[in-house]
Parts: C-alpha cells; sequence; structure tokens
C-alpha cells in the first residue's frame, strides 16, 4: 500500500484571484507583513500497489489527467510507503 | 523575506464528499488500485519578516484564524528562508 500526496499549484505567470482575496483578508486582520499568497490544491491517495515505479507512473497519469490542468497549473508529488 | 507551505486536510472522521468524487473519477478513467482520496487546500505564503519565531507564530495564528477551520480541519506548515 502507498500514500501519494500531491500537491498542485498555479503556474507563477497564472494570476490567483483566491490568493489575493486570501491576502486581503489576512491584511485586515493584521497580518501586514504577508506580501503575496498562492492557493492551490492539496490531495492525499492511497494506492493498493505494490510496485513503486508503476505507483509513481500512475500518480503522473492520474495529475495530467484529472487533479492538476496542466496548461495553468504545476504540480508535484511525493510518495510513501505506508502499512496497511 | 520567509516562505510558508501550508497544508490543511479534513479531520480523518469528517467525511469528504469531493474525494470521493475524485476518487470515483479515478476509478472511471482505469486507475482502479486508488482505495481512498481525502481532498485538502494548500497554501504559499510569502512574509517581510526577519525573526522566525515572529513568522511561526503568525503563521499559527493565520491558520487558526482563516486558512483552516480548527473545527473540522488539521493543518501542518513550513518555514522557509528565501532571497529576495
Amino acid at each position: 500500500m502507498y500514500l501519494a500526496r500531491v500537491y498542485v499549484t498555479l503556474k507563477p505567470t497564472v494570476n490567483d484571484p483566491q490568493g489575493l482575496t486570501i491576502k486581503g483578508a489576512l491584511c485586515n486582520l493584521g497580518f501586514t507583513s504577508v506580501e503575496d499568497v498562492r492557493a492551490g490544491k492539496y490531495f492525499e491517495l492511497h494506492l493498493a500497489e505494490t510496485d513503486f515505479a508503476k505507483v509513481e507512473q500512475q500518480v503522473t497519469e492520474m495529475c495530467c489527467k484529472l487533479l492538476a490542468n496542466p496548461v495553468i497549473e504545476n504540480y508535484r508529488f511525493e510518495i510513501e510507503e505506508v502499512k496497511v
């Protein structure tokens, strides 16, 4: 059994209105040292596989096909073996 | 200048309909080894501060007040010093 942690972020050149709104809200709360906020997505996936290389290949495919939009988003992931 | 990476996840006992939907979609795409998906949020914050301890304290406060809902969500973060 493997656990994959997937992080999806907007590419640096893409506008992030959600991040801007959060930044504004943090400033209103008194956190004036916040210079920039970028919002992204985080997924934890459990896979019933035994082969690390296969998991790596599958997660890459999942990111390209569903979890991230490769046109405007970057993704990275970590894979960890977990005991059942 | 510090960069804080904040990860927000639903507590394990809280239902995650978004994760279930993603799991269903991945199964439909042929990734049948996916056993569980949990969806969360990811934020990157740049802070114009010079003191690590202060950043740590501020980010904790931001998480409790705005970035996460402590009733149903867990959060964790990493802080890294970055060159301007």
